[in-house]
């Protein structure tokens, strides 16, 4: 559970009383006020990382401070607080988020570490808490309450039940269960959501939800069964119905959806928002360099016409009292001194940030130290024993199968032509050769293959139709949510050697060209790199580069890092097989 | 601490999904949103006491109710929280003021048993937990944190260290320290502070503070001490500085202050109004039986210009916010079905309530029965050995004293002619006869004591100037906070008869005129009855009408029972003698 920072009362009274000089004063601002809204002009006192106490104009300090900053007339609000995110989604590690997200003026994330959970089971989230430790960005990590997101349809490294989510729980730091996914197990009051909801609520531990499109007695009955928030509304009449039921609501834009207008539309008009607060999710390396983290999605809300002084709030007291986090998310007399000086009250970028009283990044610039990462030997989870020459990545028709076609339950678009993620089983005649299924003569189909990764053997080839590679391979580690070796290719010499530059390099991202190579490794879990958002940004520009070679410019490099999942309304590939997430049961390959 | 509501999860789960019928429907109701401020149509679902759905127009029930209960289109909000009062204060037992408050629509009280706690220690506020548990008002107490008020200058019954209130923070429903206020203690970090707040922390307890005229560095100093509420506030700038620093205001108006309009002025033009709730503090059995409780706190609210939605969230949702309460204070799936039907949303009485989904009271009659209080033994708290004779109020001059008159610091009016409370010593010559001094030549004198009744035999007694006694004598062992026996007399024979009546019957209130007794017995504590409402308002009628002949009209029947508290800018007396209260040093009765 939560840690609080420890405070020495003694010492901070003294210093309102004068008997003791503060660390520091930030002078010349403009103080906005999240209790009350006011703004007016204050100085700020500061001792051992909290607030003493903003004095109003004319109330002298009864001490001078050991140093003063000069705020230059920005306003001083609170640091802001990303309600949901997953760090792994920015493919750095905790200490490196910290250095990149500091200067956008986030100083508090609650993060749900479930892909590196899937991985390394809590190995992985004890060295997200470790890692994010050597970071000044306070990051409380929640315990993952769905891996695997659906049993016995996926192998992952890890399986959490009520033991280890108590155990988490019981780790210093984690401040809740990480959103609960399984709704279905909710509602339908499942022995594997209803003991680990059971552990939190024991603990009085934060019940983080994730409900989309549930709605009526569905959405009652997931409140019912514990989670108290969500952040997985896509549209006004969700977010209205959600704050109605008393869910405290995330307004989220992240690097993948951006319904943030219609969340918006769904509590403009409300005569309160106390229930509402902002959240990433998943954010990418290269938004973080260029437009922000928090104070982006608080200039969207702006931008689709809430009030700066409401969305400010919203990302920090209303989310610090989302958490019952008594002591953030303000700036008063006892509140931990997380600040940022802005120019305006719109997510502009901060002219100065503060951590505990500690000025970390100006002007966009992060000041803390440069020094290497910290110290830490990673395991290489890409454990392929199964993978050994291009013959693996065949397709075979079943032993003893003679005819020259074979009926082929080929994966085709659901129905859109927008979206190519969901996807349905068409059985499909296609030529065999050599014992293999043979695609060669049809340019719109392409291999897929999902390769466990944890030791097990497993693996399972399918065909897509209409993915869009016209050539070579790409691959990854990354693919939600149990992250085994996910591959399209349309030739398996190049899938090959793509699994095993993935698997010498202990995982990552890669596309392969008529035999060549581009590669961002992600050697920690297969999900995230050592290496600082800057350098990660170009790794992935140089393998996008690369996919749209061999996709027409048609493909994303994680591409195939969302066909996988089984909790979809879809049918995806997963080491096990072919999974209609529907129904939850098996598809097969060969229809006969 | 707190002991939430045990809740079947699986019940209400399938309650929503049309498994298992609700227990009850209320319908025909404009469902008032506390989350989003809206009013709409909706009917109420109810299972084991908790809220399974709030259905709007047009959604069908999955399964019928058994029971259905017609709201006649009346507001549906939810019950009141009073966040803080002193059940004393009302002379009712827990037991019969849930009797009282009820049908005004305050289903939840947040007490501090202060009163019986400085008279009979953890035993009294366990009989005020123990007594509780035997109503329907949801009754959770605080555990007081100055008794006695200032330590070495007056006698309690009970003594209450750092030990002593982390016994009672153990207990069940003891939800946090009750109003801190001990203020000087705290902003000069005294050890007995200092502990006890330390007791408070450690668990994580609601920390109430109590911080009169308290501003600037000092108000800064006491809310980093700990405490993060107040309801002492008398002027809108006294709210407005306290909100500006976080602290959570209870805005109050009880029988002896009624400061209201001047508290709206210090919120109404805010933004924002979250950290704003509404307390009673003490309030008389009459004003419950005529105008009300909460709800007439709110009414005020609402004349003063303030939004009646908006006030009526400030005494549900932010109260239970204010005390991390996360299933009261508002209407929605999984909250405490504590729901009040009003046909205005400004504070009129309510024609339903319900607590727990159980119809308690209807147009102002509570429903529950009518049997006789719990059964409970209570001892005698008048422990008076020193009191034997008349002679014993005769207030004797030094042993070998032989002259005929002599220097008495008679206690007179402070400074104002309307406040009769606040005193200062004026040495005045009066004259001596048979050894004592006589005041029966002065009609603007009385005698005036305190009486250890807590068997220690200390008494006091001092003469003062203009109190507004004209003949006989008033006596109470209701003084506050040490609760010593207090009379005011010019006749020491009326004194004794005063005496010895309280004594019989363990403690009340009385007057006395020429030998005639006017008594209202408390023989709980010498502060409460066991009688209901209405008995407890004629007897305070009887009293108050003999004090009414005794003083020409000028004096109230508890006109005694503040003149003993230490923490006042006043001399008072105490058993131990007559305190300063700003120095904090006796003062002599006999100046040289």
């Amino acid at each position: 559970m939560r840690k609080k920072k420890p405070r020495n009362r003694s010492r901070l009274i003294s210093a309102a009383m004068g008997k003791l000089a503060c660390d520091l004063t930030i002078r010349n601002v403009q103080f906005f006020n999240v209790f009350t809204g006011e703004i007016y002009a204050a100085e700020v006192d500061i001792l051992d990382g909290f607030v003493v106490r903003v004095r109003e104009d004319g109330q002298e300090a009864p001490l001078p401070a050991a140093s003063v900053y000069d705020g230059h007339g920005c306003y001083l609000i609170p640091g802001f607080i990303d309600t949901h995110m997953h760090v792994e989604s920015t493919m750095m590690i905790p200490e490196n988020l910290s250095r990149a997200i500091l200067p956008w003026g986030t100083t508090t994330v609650c993060t749900d570490p479930h892909e590196i959970g899937n991985v390394m089971g809590i190995d992985g989230v004890s060295f997200m808490l470790d890692n994010a430790k050597l970071s000044s960005l306070r990051q409380y990590v929640l315990a993952p309450s769905c891996v695997p997101s659906v049993p016995g349809k996926e192998s992952t490294g890890a399986v959490f039940t009520a033991k280890e989510v108590a155990d988490m729980l019981d780790m210093d730091d984690i401040v809740g269960i990480a959103e609960i996914m399984d709704y279905v197990g909710v509602i339908q009051d499942s022995e594997r959501m209803h003991t680990i909801i059971d552990e939190g609520e024991k603990r009085g531990a934060f019940l983080q939800g994730h409900a989309p499109f549930v709605t009526g007695k569905d959405l009652a009955a997931y409140r019912l069964g514990g989670p108290y928030s969500d952040h997985e509304s896509g549209t006004a009449e969700e977010v209205s119905e959600k704050l109605r039921m008393g869910i405290h609501v995330n307004l989220r834009a992240s690097s993948l959806t951006d319904d943030l207008n219609n969340l918006v539309d769904g509590c403009r008009d409300h005569l309160w928002r106390d229930f509402v607060s902002i959240c990433t999710d998943d954010v990418h390396a290269k938004d973080l360099l260029t437009v922000g983290h928090i104070n982006k999605v608080v200039r969207k809300a702006v931008n689709s016409g809430l009030d700066g002084r409401e969305v400010i709030k919203m990302a920090t007291l209303n989310a610090a009292r989302e958490y019952q986090f008594d002591d953030l998310g303000a700036i008063a007399p006892g509140y931990i001194a997380d600040i940022q000086l802005v120019q305006t009250l719109d997510g502009c970028r901060p002219d100065a940030v503060f951590v505990e009283g500690k000025l970390v990044a100006e002007n966009g610039v992060y000041l803390g130290d440069d020094k290497p990462v910290g110290n830490f030997t990673f395991p290489n989870t890409v454990n392929i024993p199964q993978i050994t020459s291009p013959e693996d990545f065949c397709l075979r028709v079943p032993d003893g199968y003679q005819e020259e076609t074979i009926m082929v339950n080929v994966m085709s678009p659901l129905a859109s032509k927008s979206s190519k993620i969901l996807r349905k089983p068409v059985p499909t005649r296609l030529p065999v050769k050599n014992g293999c299924v043979d695609i060669s003569g049809d340019p719109e189909l392409v291999y897929f293959c999902s390769v466990n990764r944890y030791g097990s053997g497993s693996a399972t080839i399918a065909v897509y139709r209409d993915f869009g590679l016209e050539r070579g391979a790409m691959a990854t580690t990354i693919a939600h949510d149990s992250h085994n070796l996910t591959i399209a290719y349309r030739d398996p010499q190049d899938a090959f050697l793509a699994a095993d530059a993935l698997r010498q390099c202990g995982g990552g991202v890669c596309a392969v060209d008529e035999g060549k190579l581009t590669l961002l490794p992600l050697p920690v879990g297969g999900l995230m790199s050592p290496e600082p958002c800057e350098v990660i940004a170009d790794q992935i520009d140089a393998v996008q580069s690369a996919v749209n070679e061999i996709s027409g410019g048609r493909l994303s490099l994680l591409g195939v890092a969302v066909m996988s999942l089984p909790v979809l309304p879809s049918c995806v590939i997963t080491d096990m097989g072919l999974v209609d997430g529907v129904t939850q049961q098996f598809v097969p390959v060969f229809p006969d």
